[in-house]
C-alpha cells in the first residue's frame, strides 16, 4: 500500500473513526484503524465489534493495498503535523507503516490486516432517508433519558419506530430509565412506513450524533435484522441493535393530568439550580409547592441548611406539593426551546407530564420523589 | 451580624478566598469562610492553616458582627444569583446565616466563629514593594520546575532572595526538582536589599499567582521569620514558608558549556511534540543528534514504532548526541518569549544550559537522559 493524502482530509476522517475505538482494549487489533487504498480512494475502518464506521476519502493511491495501525497514535501524529502538509503512507517490506510528511518521518507498528474484524453487512432491509436535522433533534432531546443500568439493558439506548395516529404518521424516538421518559416525533420519512421498533444502543447514539455535525442534509437508514446502518457523505456507520423488548412506554404516559402549571423554562431552571445548591445528597430532592399563580421551591439539607425560592407562575388548580430530583428537572427543562413549558400534575405520587408549549412533537414524563 | 452587599462584589471576593479552602477537610471549620462586618466593610477570611487570605470589600454593615459558613456552598449560591442583585447576609437568633436576595432565601449552617483559626501575624520584618507584573513573571517562568516529591520538601516551592553581582542587584527566583532548574532575575526593589532566601511553598505560589491577575500595579511584601505576607488592593495573603535549606543552586549551573545551538523555540517545540507522539513510556525520551547546522530528533518505542524529524538550526561545533525527557524540553521552550533560544551543551552526560536570546534575566538548566 502506498497513498498520499492532504493532512486536513486525513485528520477529519481519523477524528471521525478513532472515536469509536475503545481506549483500553484487551484485543490489540481493536485499537487499530484499517486503511485500504484503491482507485483514488483511501478507506478508514474502525470497530469495537458492536459498531463499525467506514469512511472513504479521496487520495493519491500510488499502490493499492491495506494496513492496520494504532488509531489513537496515527490521529495524534496527523493532528500535530503542520496544516496543508501532504502525508505519505506506505507499508514497507519490513512490515511497518511508514508515514512521511514534511520534515517528519514515522515508522509505525502494524498488525496483520486479515485479522481485522468486520461486521457482517446486510444489504437487504427497510431503507429510507431521514433529514439530518430531524435525526439530530430526536437524539438531542431524547438521549438524556437513556438508562445506564446494566440490569435493564433494553433501556440503554433510544427506541425508534413508526407510529400512526389518526392519519398522522411519525418516526418516533423514545428513551427512559424508569424515572423519566422522553418521547419525540418527527414526520415519518417516505419508505419508513411500518418500521418495527429498534433499540439503538447508547454508545452508537452518542457516536452517531457527533458525526451528524459534519453530515449533509439527509441520512440514509437501512434497518436489517439485528443491525442498522446510517449512510451519509462518505461515511457508513453500522451498529448492532439491542436484542431486547422495549417496554410499552404508552402505558407510562398519564392521560388525565389536569393541574396545569405554565412557567418560563429558564426562570424555572435557574430557580431550581439555585435552591439545589444546598442539597449535597444524591437524590437532590426539591419540593414544589403550588398555590394560585405561585410556585414555592424548597430544599432542606440537614448538614448545609435550607433554601426557598418563590416564582410567579400560571396556575389555577388546587394547591399541591410534589417532589422531584433537581437534576432530572433541569435535564428536562433544558430540552425546552419554547418561551413557556407546561407541567401537568395529577397528584403527589403520580408521574407528571411536561411539554414544550411551542413544540407538540415533544413530550416528557417525570416520576416524583417522596418529600 | 447583618450586612448588605452587591452580588458582583461578594462573588469576586468569594472567588478569591474560597480557592484556598481544601475541598476535603477533616477539620470542618477549615471548609468555612469567616465573615466579619464592621464600619462599612465586610471582611472575608479563609485558611488551610498554612495559607491565610483576608479580603475586605465595601458593604452596608447594618449590624456589626461575624459568622462562618461553608465557603464552597456560599460561593456556589452567589454565583447562581442574578447579576446586580443585592445580597443580605444576617446571622439569625437560631444560629443560622440567612441569605436573602431577590426571590431567593437561604438559611445556612454555621460554626462558632471563635473556633476559626487565625495565623499569627507579624508586623515586623523586611518590607518592600515589588511590581505586580515582575512578581507574576518570576512565578510564571519558574513554577514548572518546582518539585512535587515529598521527600525533598525543601524543593516544593520557589526560592526567592536578593542577589548582587558586580553592581547588579536582583530579586532572584529559583525552582528545581533535581532534573531541571529555572532561574529568573528581576530588578531588586527598594528595601529588599540583603533579603535572605525564603522558600514560598507550591500551593501558595499557585494561589498567589491566580490573585495577581486582579491586583494593582504593585504588591507589598513583608518577610518575617517563617512567613511572608503579600498585600495588594484589599487582599492580604499570608503563607508560612518552607522550613528548610534550599540547595546551593549556583553549583548546578555549568559555566563551561561551549557547544551552542540556536533555534526558533516554536519550530523546535512542535518537532519535539510530534516525535514524542510514539513514546508511550514515562521517561518520554527523545534523542537530539547535532551536526553542522542540522538537528535530528529521534524517538524509538518498542511497541509503537519510531519517529524522526530533521530541523535546520544554527550549530557549528562538533557533532554530539544527547537525550532529554520530551516533556521537560517542552516545559522549558514554552517559557521562551524571544524569537530564538540557545542551548549550550557540554557533552552527552552533562547538564545543558538553555537561554532566551532576548531575555538575559532568565536561565534554565536541564539534565540529560541516557539514550
Amino acid at each position: 500500500m502506498k497513498v498520499t493524502i492532504e493532512r486536513g482530509t486525513l485528520l477529519k476522517a481519523l477524528s471521525h473513526v478513532q472515536s469509536v475505538v475503545e481506549r483500553r482494549n484487551t484485543i490489540p487489533i481493536l485499537s487499530n484503524v484499517l486503511l485500504k487504498a484503491d482507485g483514488g480512494t483511501l478507506s478508514l475502518t474502525a470497530t469495537d465489534l458492536d459498531i463499525e464506521i467506514v469512511e472513504k476519502v479521496p487520495a493519491d493511491t500510488d499502490a493499492p493495498g491495506s494496513a492496520t495501525t494504532a488509531a489513537g497514535t496515527l490521529f495524534d501524529i496527523v493532528k500535530k503535523l503542520p496544516d496543508g502538509t501532504q502525508v505519505a503512507l506506505e507499508k514497507t517490506g519490513a512490515g511497518r507503516l511508514r508515514l512521511s510528511a514534511g520534515t517528519s518521518d514515522f515508522s509505525l507498528a502494524v498488525l496483520p490486516e486479515d485479522d481485522f474484524p468486520s461486521l457482517p453487512q446486510a444489504e437487504d432491509g427497510q431503507r429510507f432517508h431521514v433529514e439530518t436535522d430531524e435525526l439530530a433533534r430526536l437524539i438531542d432531546k431524547a438521549r438524556f433519558a437513556m438508562s445506564q443500568e446494566e440490569t435493564r439493558y433494553y433501556l440503554n439506548g433510544i427506541y425508534m419506530h413508526a407510529f400512526e395516529d389518526g392519519g398522522h404518521a411519525s418516526l418516533r424516538a423514545v428513551a427512559t430509565d424508569g424515572h423519566r421518559l422522553a418521547r419525540l416525533d418527527s414526520k415519518l420519512p417516505q419508505g419508513a412506513e411500518g418500521l418495527q421498533g429498534i433499540i439503538v444502543p447508547r454508545k452508537a447514539v452518542i457516536e452517531l450524533r457527533r458525526l451528524l455535525d459534519d453530515a449533509g442534509s439527509t441520512v440514509e437508514m437501512l434497518v436489517a435484522p439485528g443491525r442498522v446502518r446510517f449512510t451519509f457523505e462518505d461515511i457508513a456507520f453500522t451498529t448492532k441493535l439491542i436484542d431486547g423488548t422495549f417496554p410499552d412506554y404508552a402505558r407510562v404516559i398519564p392521560q388525565g393530568n389536569d393541574k396545569m402549571m405554565r412557567v418560563a423554562p429558564s426562570d424555572f431552571a435557574k430557580a431550581v439550580d439555585r435552591v439545589s445548591t444546598v442539597s449535597a445528597d444524591k437524590t437532590r430532592s426539591v419540593k414544589l409547592a403550588l398555590d394560585a399563580d405561585k410556585l414555592t421551591l424548597d430544599v432542606n439539607s440537614p448538614e448545609t441548611g435550607t433554601a426557598t425560592e418563590e416564582l410567579a407562575v400560571d396556575y389555577q388548580s388546587d394547591a399541591i406539593e410534589i417532589g422531584f430530583n433537581a437534576k432530572y428537572l433541569l435535564d428536562i427543562t433544558s430540552q425546552i426551546d419554547g418561551e413557556t413549558v407546561t407541567f401537568a400534575f395529577a397528584d403527589t405520587a403520580s408521574p407528571t407530564v411536561i411539554r414544550d408549549d411551542e413544540d407538540e412533537s415533544a413530550l416528557y414524563v417525570l416520576m416524583p420523589l417522596r418529600v
